[in-house]
């Protein structure tokens, strides 16, 4: 069973959907699905604004945020707080914006005010992510990208592994762009990333010099209104997001995102009593990031759980070896988080006794 | 029945494994995946060099060809025989190349020896298309490839609707990159691009000025080697072109081809016998454009396709009336091409009926 940030483990009513003969895409029929997973992509972003859906990972949906909003030469502050707040900044320099970077420690929540001091009339864009998916951190965005509103200063949220899994509300946070993906929160295949701009965003996206083509939200925008997509979407990945998206505000979102923290928080619970502390200060609920015991080191635990449990934990990025990530994306219940709490005790025991 | 140039029908084989559950795409057993269906596109190419498997859509692979060969402000020359060849040069401008249109009738051949004397020492690169697919037109890209090997301008091919259809071969036809996709040729859900450069290609993009970060070929080619792609990707489309290719290769390539070929040439002489002209000078085996009788207009007939025999047919991306396009890309075999001929002379008749 995958405990992996993407992919995740899909229900079956979703994987069937993955293999549905497929229609044509410039139908009337498709062009009616693209509203619907529009419509129901707003609630998940929070916005009356207009997500759209791109054929890409994750990282396809931030270069769509660059090259939209800043224009070469132009100066963006991007968090540096693990593995992809630093791919915010060198994705930034490889498409020749100035990008300045702004250190967190791994684990630790971002200290807000001194950010601000360091954001100038000259920065044109803060890259943000939700959750630092190499720790497990999740930032105060909302207090960020509240803090900027009043500036002319876009803030850009990675959410790729965060919406769907921690609270996001787009438009009352104030947010600028923010990015989310099929494979992650929602548990689908992998294939699209969807990326919405906020008002102030559009107006901007329409002056920058950005030489773009694949990712030229003009071009999206120009279309979705009418259900069109510009290029031959991964249509099943649509499909299953769609469907999940049914599902999910059936219940409700925030009903969603409470079973998701539920579990989490069980499972950091059983885990710290059983001598496990929490790497991160301010916890995400799409992972558990977990200290380990002195000796123990992460890679060699995850080839353990793989090969005795068929349990699949995530490699660090970071390369850190003493803590280790499990994910609470996709379809996992709570007694098979328990069944893995127990795994994981024995296995690092028994590590410790050959290290011993 | 979609008789669309893509997507295409799929075989149940090739549908039910968009509904597997999927490995963690950093494992070993993935990285071997990855590894297996790079040496089956090899094959499928014509070539020894390395093919990259990109999740976007095929225009996406063509972003990728110009971000890696050319600098902003190179010149390159693009052939206009249709919608696809005009979009080369939409894309490079927006791209900032400077684009220089070699205009072709639409259901031409090209005109070989005028377009070599419009390739100047200031021209980077010819935009070539396997086919067009908005007329049917095969383009004889092979004369073309090899009178520029021996000059200082790269050969690039959109294949993205003609490999895995027409003959193509990368090495012996000394062409500089080429592009293929999932959902055409290969009958695969649509999510991967497969983008291939030659030995000077590949040279050229080590130079290139061009921003790039999601389309960077050098951080897939530095990672191909071990099995990695660097971003999460459309996982069950790479899974179901390495079934695919699997059983092509089985029998062969050519005899994949050659049956396509077949299938087009029968449904062909069936309709020419009916009384439609081919539009196409030199036709593609992966569509068939076919000359409508006058009054007789494209979108009406395709509609009355879809409504009385739910047959999918494409709509014109020219707006051309005056022919109708049928593909013969996927799960698709002569006795269904049969029925449609003859669905499709009822409808014309009847439509001739109402309009005399």
């Amino acid at each position: 069973m995958l405990f992996t940030p993407g992919p995740t483990e899909m229900t079956d009513v979703i994987r069937q959907i993955g293999a549905q003969p497929l229609p044509y895409f410039r139908s009337p029929d498709y062009c009616s699905h693209v509203q619907d997973l529009t419509a129901k992509l707003r609630v998940l972003f929070g916005t009356r604004q207009t997500p759209l859906t791109v054929t890409a990972s994750g990282t396809g949906g931030m270069e769509m945020a660059l090259v939209n909003l800043f224009s070469p030469g132009e100066e963006v502050i991007y968090i540096n707080g693990g593995t992809f707040g630093a791919k915010w900044g060198q994705m930034a320099r490889d498409l020749g914006l100035t990008a300045v970077e702004f250190a967190v420690p791994h684990g630790h929540d971002i200290d807000v005010q001194a950010l601000l001091t360091q954001i100038g009339p000259q920065t044109r864009g803060l890259l943000l992510s939700g959750h630092e998916t190499s720790t497990g951190q999740r930032f105060d965005i909302k207090s960020i990208c509240q803090a900027l509103a009043g500036r002319d200063c876009l803030s850009v949220i990675d959410g790729v592994s965060a919406i769907g899994c921690d609270p996001f509300e787009m438009d009352a946070w104030q947010a600028d762009c923010a990015i989310a993906c099929s494979q992650k929160g929602l548990a689908c295949m992998p294939g699209l990333v969807f990326v919405t701009f906020s008002e102030r965003a559009l107006h901007r996206l329409r002056q920058t010099r950005h030489h773009r083509s694949y990712f030229d939200a003009r071009v999206y925008l120009d279309n979705i209104g009418r259900g069109m997509l510009p290029f031959t979407p991964a249509m099943h990945a649509g499909f299953q997001v769609a469907a999940m998206l049914e599902r999910i505000l059936a219940t409700g979102l925030s009903a969603h995102l409470g079973a998701i923290e539920q579990r989490a928080q069980g499972f950091r619970k059983t885990m710290k009593a059983a001598g496990f502390a929490a790497f991160a200060q301010s916890p995400s609920n799409a992972l558990s990031s977990l200290r380990l015991p002195a000796g123990v080191q992460a890679t060699a635990l995850a080839g353990r759980m793989r090969q005795n449990h068929d349990a699949i934990l995530p490699l660090n990025p970071t390369k850190a070896e003493d803590f280790i990530r499990v994910s609470h994306m996709g379809a996992q219940t709570s007694e098979q988080l328990a069944q893995l709490a127990q795994w994981l005790s024995i296995e690092v025991k028994a590590m410790q006794v050959c290290s011993s």
